[in-house]
């Protein structure tokens, strides 16, 4: 198999720009004395997670349990599922850890922490839990100087499960796109989570782990001290926001939708190209930043950045290209019907989601399938 | 199974409004002396597009060539294909056709129709098609006063194609919402997909079908004449756009995403809940409509509006609802941890794609998994 016997649209991967992305963050990550526990949300792709562990990382971070599922039935055991337990979901998590697998859950709330306490006195288990934080308003978790992080603590260790440490997620990182906004940001991250393990401690509750983590942020310290581990999950693809934030190039971005131009408006200067918003995602990530990319930015065929054209406007099967500015009526000349094109996505994490597979492009034309999984 | 052991985020679909929906769209239809082809795209569910089919529904309309064959495999035959198409594709349709489906491909100019001649020539097949028109400067298609109709039409059968017709689709109508705008844009596509059979017919072509279709015109047209069949897809869940384009009120629409809530920020007025991006999709029709609805339109559990509570924002696997308006600081006593909302989606399309299955939930309380497929 090779891109030109490819049909489209197809998700597919820069073997090498992906590799390239995953040696830097854990190169990165090394320099600065952490660990690093990559999100597999990204990608929910096991080619992809075991070149992550092979360059280095040590476990992983989930955002569903059919994640941990997933990965730990292909043999990863240290997963973190990175969003707040409920009660509904213990009997999953439960099973899990009876199977073998060192599942961490995490937890805001007293009320949550009791739910836990409860279904693990009922069931002999001692779930490790880590403490949610809030550093930046973003979403969820407990402000570090917050009373209720001590009383969810204490809920936790005098209910018989192990605290094992602080979670933070700098989530509003992606708002910024100056190197200066950036190093604050993940100095407030670090600094907010390391406060919220030192509170802990001076309780007298254990905290072991201080995990932090966003693509920017990780990219952005400039030291990590209290930390013990990263998490970041967008990096190994980067993407048109994450360009737009600042910490990667065009020539990064390891994912790309491979797309035929089937038609024209001339007198538009549109090409319509099979690639709609099924195959890019409705992501519209760069709306507000400085560079709108609308639903991608058009490259060749072998990957190269043509510049000025957009996906401007896309429909479920269906993708407008155009320049940015004045209409190019001679698009119909510069993109014939036939062309193949390769548009790079807003956002990686969403656009891999509409894709059943990877088609992974290695530097010597060799294309491997590479599936993904989805669902809850 | 039932909602209550249901585990969240799912994708509900209220069988009971999902069959009023499809009676609804026939009855119409029927009344108005047209043929009733659904777009199965909404969906890419047996059993919904069995129900369709079983109200009387004739032929289905696909967005890719993978619906086709799916549906081919169960036992449909009678398929429009309705992306133009490209050489590329041409082998997979013709496998199609040779396998006995009744494949209808279309297209918008000379070049894509020399292609189809001279695979058809060469692999001696006849292939039917029909030729797209643009009513309304949405997308693709001919204008039907341009010369190339005529073009397109001689070059399909002098080179022993069969032509089938002509089929439009005014994607423009999902941007008015008035009663007087719905019915002048579903004229103005009806008129202009008659011109353009007439046009052909004038010279001597054959066009048997008149085909235009999309959920807003289909359900605003005040007569049909010179139509032999209407598509459209989204009226089989409706969602808050079709509600804010005015065809659809809440209490019809079908499909739902349940969802739980796992934490607050109570300051801020926010209820953290487990389905975010990925069980909704990132589609925001509602932004620019006069009601927007964030996310989506937060309901009970059993389905009942809640007023002013929306999914306000999304990250993968959170969303946060609050009140439109001012911060509802009571909001962890309103909706507490544990408890179980609906969530109505913006585009039944794009939320429908992002799950493996629709959970059908009958009016006695049953609750059936019915699949849907992905991917090209």
């Amino acid at each position: 198999m090779n891109l030109a016997a490819l049909s489209t649209p197809a998700a597919l991967v820069d073997v090498a720009r992906m590799n390239r992305n995953i040696a830097r963050m854990q190169q990165r990550l090394d320099a600065l004395g952490v660990r690093f526990r990559p999100h597999v949300k990204t990608t929910k792709c096991e080619q992809i997670v075991r070149a992550q562990i092979a360059a280095g990382a040590q476990g992983i971070t989930v955002s569903t349990l059919k994640e941990a599922e997933q990965f730990f039935d292909k043999g990863i055991s240290d997963i973190v599922y990175a969003v707040g337990m409920v009660a509904g979901k213990l009997p999953q998590a439960f099973l899990l850890r009876r199977r073998g697998c060192d599942l961490k859950i995490i937890v805001d709330s007293v009320q949550s922490a009791e739910s836990i306490v409860a279904f693990g006195r009922e069931h002999r288990e001692a779930f490790e839990v880590w403490i949610e934080l809030d550093v930046d308003g973003h979403r969820s978790g407990i402000d570090p100087e917050d009373e209720r992080l001590i009383a969810v603590g204490r809920t936790l260790v005098d209910g018989g499960m192990k605290l094992g440490g602080v979670l933070a997620h700098a989530g509003s990182s992606y708002e910024y796109n100056t190197r200066e906004a950036l190093v604050r940001i993940a100095e407030q991250e670090r600094a907010s989570a390391v406060r919220g393990a030192e509170r802990l401690r001076a309780a007298g509750l254990p905290c072991p782990v201080v995990s932090i983590g966003s693509t920017p942020t990780a990219l952005s310290a400039e030291h990590l001290e209290g930390v013990t581990e990263v998490r970041a999950g967008v990096y190994v693809m980067f993407d048109l926001v994450m360009h737009n934030v600042g910490v990667c190039d065009t020539s990064d971005i390891a994912l790309s939708v491979l797309t035929t131009v089937i038609g024209h408006q001339e007198e538009k200067g549109w090409a319509i190209v099979d690639a709609g918003w099924m195959a890019m995602s409705r992501d519209r990530g760069t709306l507000r930043q400085q560079h709108d990319c609308g639903y991608g930015l058009v490259c060749t065929e072998a990957g190269d950045v043509l510049g000025d054209y957009i996906m401007s406007s896309a429909n479920q099967e269906h993708g407008i290209v155009a320049r940015i500015g004045a209409a190019d009526k001679s698009i119909a000349e510069r993109f014939p019907i036939g062309t193949r094109l390769r548009i790079l996505p807003n956002h990686a994490c969403a656009t891999g989601a509409q894709h059943p597979e990877y088609h992974a492009l290695s530097e010597d034309g060799a294309l491997e399938t590479w599936p993904r999984f989805y669902g809850w």
